[in-house]
């Protein structure tokens, strides 16, 4: 049979379950991926498991989210990390050394191998045909523990590339186009496997931006076939060995098919506030801008920033506006400082950050109250970027550095000719030093791991009971996101170790007493709409609401990593049978879910719902043997546990739980 | 007679008091400075002055402290102060451009000018020839108002210097070795100049070193002569007309002397928590060290960083850990870039940050808990890295580069011979496009000054009541900075523009319910030690206490700028004739100064303080006639509307107003 280069990977792969639509596999994990915001928790609940070093052949800890460093907080975790690391068999990539998705496209990411990654844009690697995939950190500690990662079988979402991209027209376009055909639900389940004549002409940077991207179509990952240009990659990153050519079978087929013209597509650019909201630029041409952010986990590589500093090049950034350019990684800086890139941007008056996740996730660079902020970056949720009433568009960096010319919203076509782009590197410094081993077994048991003050045991849920009756804390609309739960930006992130301060961050931009509120009407409910809990992969989405008392999250549909994120924290992910009883939700009412323990355990995939009034709904219990097991036993690390003692020492005791 | 170069240069611009000791004198100015932590109120209040454009020859304003941007409160107080400067004729360097001080050095500050800026360390012009005064807020606006500067005429430290600094010291080394002998009271109304043959051996860099930290000693200012160092610095500027040979008389005379023989000096360091403890670097060899930050206002010019860069350069930062560097400018980055300074320490493993404040003020990059941390900063009170129980040593970029390698404080000459270094581009990249210059008058008129919702109208003091009777609010120790009153770091220095909510920072360090307190209690005294008020010239540090009620502080001693700021906001600096006495306050104690007006306006020197038992005691007022003027009308710039008509628009009203 004709397998696409997904199915060939994961049956390469597969230890358990079937590829059968509706089923779940289990695949065999050659890689994991920490990052500092995740990694903290992924860490304390690693140690929960009783390993004593971790059992996939490559593990690495990246630190490139929390380091503005306001305080001791993000030192603290970064020193709590790199012990960690070198006690437990973890590389550790220092900080400022560089976004974790370029790194790992730079020195790690290999062709055929499967990665998991405590990040939604761990899908990055798919530019090198790895099957990469974003998670929550407690599934990704599972995974360094020694276990496989289980994933619904996806459906394979053919995208054909023909032709090859005009002059000003970039790779972000061909991810702005697949959003603005599909929006940002139009993934859910789904991988997409780049084919065609077209993809030759798309280097791996172009590639990594691509796939970086998937994630904000919900997808599980994307990927790309491993041709010359992965060969020409890996050679320049002194990586000969790691490649081996891999694409699809001859006449393979896909669920879904997508076709890309590359020479049709037209600049874009994604509207306040959705990556989904996406339009030619020329809608929105004209548009007065206070402030251009280029790169950031897209849009950071060698070309993105040579094409800017091209258009820049001895010309002055708008006075109206402030520019700020961040490089993916120290090899990047290096390769844009040698070549001059980088001293045309500073002419320029590019404000040069560092290599870092930064304004991307909220730190720092906010822009100036009731103005408009043209960003290179892969999100624009309202209020990411620190300033409430932002008003951020997503693009290219050829729209973004036109727009840092003129002022306005521009189309770049309008600059007229393309420019003279410098030649990266050939051989680009590379140079893992910033990249410390672990520590060799018999010196790692004397390794003493430091915490700081604010670094705190996550809670646990309590076992599931035989009925539950919750009160319904808060009724939210749809897309809400992860940082909608445990939001994004400077002063919140620095409380990533630390779920209860964390937690009095939740819904505050809704209700900024829900903290409170949720407290006292535990055991609770959350009720939200379609595509719950997009974006990000963080699990402190789920581990609030979980020391908030929460129990379970009924909404019309939920987005894949935060589902999972739920369900492995023990909170069920339950779905309306009929979307029209959304309706019916009220904060302050209570409903019981009866005998829900009884009905998970014998594989009801419909259960009750019951108001104090008698009134009662059909909710969707859709879960397989597995998850049933994690929910019953209140979560993962219970459920491994469960032969054990029950509450381990140390664990927080969640909100509301003495009344259950 | 003989003069020295501050009297000569004094004469110049003398209009008015007296050079005699004791006496105040008057001083014509020809640039002022502003940056944006002290821009806004310095604007706010030179508003309310009336005049529709700057009256000084030449005023600019910086963009250089609160650029980290975690919300919209500093980006827009950014566009606030661009559009103020384009409408009132002040120019505008952009954000990122680089920190004031070294940008004034390269491209305005000129041999025999007088310049009054809004930042303390605004004495590094010194270097250029200039005399460079650091000032409140409110007395730069009222120079750029086109009033003359009010100073005490001040006494002048000789200081000489002979032979020239052996490898591995720097002129940093001579600086701490002034504050080694002096400490940071040393200065206290001196202004400290250079001279003798060890001067022509070191550059217009390592001289704004010394003329920066010249602050630390609580000096009016520093000040080298205009000799043929000024001339090839100034032609490297493309300035050469601005250059004018400039030196003391023949035999002048000075009131105090101090000899450096510059051969003797070794490398020295700053023990925490003061810029005045220092000691021989050996004496703390050894130190285990988690952080070392290079740059800031001082040490990061080309040289510090080319060395720093020279020792580095095929090595790695020590795994322990984690190095920063701040270049001084937008040109020395590109001057770095260059040359392959800026990619040593990018491959070494430094943090590059962007040519701002940065660290220094407490911008990010905290040490981890109870960690130390070394840097070639000039502050190192309690805290201002962010980090509550940090331990900052202050030190030179040979011994900081030194302890990066190594992993402890280490002593730079245990290296051996001192590195080549890259030579310093001849002709660096001059380039004023990043300064914008303002509007002419016939445009300017039509200026719209956006004013985002952080900020404020800042407090005015009531006029002087006939008698005053207070309460002892807080009694705090000897050495009180102006960053206890109004503290560093992201999160405070964000409402600069926000006296209310500053106000809520003060003595927080030694009382988190200090704010409510003292509001309570309004009106208010503050009973202090010695040097109280010492660092930056913040006059958020006198807005703050004004706006919870306080109306006297009374002090053993006072720092300098810091006095002038509670004078000119009409706040009593009172000194004890005993020093003993402060040993009988109590917080929560009513003493009144009976008849203060009558007493004030008479000159009466001493004044009585009695408390509710009837104790009496005796205080020092020591003021000026015009210093009388201004504590009667109730501050400055009620003084400038005495024949108006009293409360302005849209001024606060104080805490405890209302009873007095």
């Amino acid at each position: 049979m004709a397998d696409n280069l997904v199915a060939k990977i994961f049956k390469e792969h597969m230890v358990g379950g079937s590829l059968e639509p509706g089923e779940e596999v289990a695949l065999r994990i050659d890689q994991t991926l920490l990052q500092d915001a995740t990694g903290t928790m992924a860490c304390l609940q690693f140690e929960r498991m009783g390993v004593d070093r971790v059992r996939v052949p490559f593990a690495v800890q990246y630190v490139d989210h929390n380091i503005i460093q306001l305080d001791h907080k993000n030192p603290d975790d970064h020193r709590f990390l790199q012990a960690f690391a070198a006690k437990y068999g973890i590389h550790f990539s220092r900080p400022g050394n560089g976004i974790c998705h370029y790194l790992h496209v730079e020195r790690f990411a290999r062709p055929g191998a499967t990665l998991i990654g405590a990040d939604s844009h761990t899908t990055s690697s798919g530019a090198l045909g790895s099957i990469a995939i974003g998670a929550g950190g407690l599934d990704v500690a599972l995974v360094m523990a020694g276990q496989p990662f289980q994933t619904p079988a996806p459906k394979v979402v053919g995208v054909e590339l023909t032709g090859r991209l005009s002059d000003w027209v970039t790779p972000k376009d061909v991810i702005l186009e697949l959003l603005r055909r599909r929006g940002v639900r139009g993934g859910l389940n789904r991988i997409f496997e780049f084919y065609g004549e077209g993809v030759k002409t798309i280097d791996v940077t172009g590639r990594t931006t691509i796939c970086n991207m998937i994630a904000e179509l919900g997808a599980t990952t994307g990927i790309f076939p491993s041709d010359e240009r992965t060969r020409e990659w890996l050679e320049a990153q002194q990586r000969p060995d790691d490649f081996v050519e891999l694409a699809a079978d001859e006449g393979a087929s896909y669920d879904e098919h997508e076709h890309i013209a590359l020479d049709e597509l037209e600049p874009l650019i994604a509207r306040p506030h959705s990556p989904g909201n996406v339009v030619k630029v020329e809608e929105v041409a004209g548009t007065k801008v206070a402030q251009v952010c280029i790169g950031s986990s897209v849009n950071s590589g060698f070309d993105d920033l040579a094409v800017a500093a091209a258009v820049l090049r001895g010309k002055v950034v708008h006075p109206d506006l402030v520019m700020t350019v961040t490089p993916g990684s120290r090899q990047i800086l290096d390769s844009i400082a040698r070549t001059g890139v980088y001293s045309d941007l500073v002419l320029a008056g590019a404000r040069m950050l560092e290599p870092v996740c930064g304004p991307c996730v909220g730190m720092g660079q906010a822009p100036p109250s009731d103005s408009v902020s043209v960003r290179t970056f892969n999100r624009n949720f309202p209020g990411r970027s620190g300033t409430m009433n932002d008003q951020v568009y997503l693009t290219t960096p050829t729209v973004a550095a036109a727009t840092a010319l003129r002022g306005v919203i521009t189309d770049p076509r309008e600059l007229g000719e393309y420019p003279e782009l410098p030649e990266a590197p050939a051989n680009p410094e590379v140079d893992d030093r910033q990249i410390l081993a672990p520590a060799p077994p018999e010196e790692a048991r004397g390794i003493e791991i430091p915490r700081g003050p604010n670094i705190k045991p996550p809670p646990e849920a309590p076992e599931l009971p035989d009925s539950l009756t919750c009160t319904v804390t808060i009724v939210v609309e749809d897309d809400i996101s992860t940082g909608d739960l445990a939001p994004d930006g400077v002063e919140v992130m620095a409380y990533r170790s630390n779920i209860p301060e964390i937690a009095k961050y939740t819904f505050r931009r809704f209700d900024p007493d829900y903290h409170e509120k949720a407290q006292r009407m535990a055991p609770g409910f959350i009720v939200g709409g379609h595509n719950y809990g997009q974006g990000s992969s963080r699990e402190h989405a789920a581990l609030a609401p979980l020391h908030l008392g929460i129990r379970a999250v009924i909404a019309k549909s939920f987005a894949r990593i935060h589902r999972r994120n739920l369900l492995s924290q023990g909170i069920l992910p339950l779905r309306f049978k009929d979307e029209d009883d959304y309706e019916r939700f009220e904060q302050g009412q209570k409903w019981e879910l009866p005998e829900i323990r009884e009905r998970l355990e014998r594989g009801d995939e419909e259960v009750p719902l019951r108001s104090e009034s008698g009134e009662e709904i059909t909710l969707l219990a859709e879960f397989s043997p597995r998850e049933r097991e994690i929910l019953l036993a209140g979560g993962v690390l219970r459920m491994l546990r469960r032969e054990g003692e029950g509450q381990p020492e140390g664990a927080e005791r969640v909100s509301g739980e003495a009344e259950r």
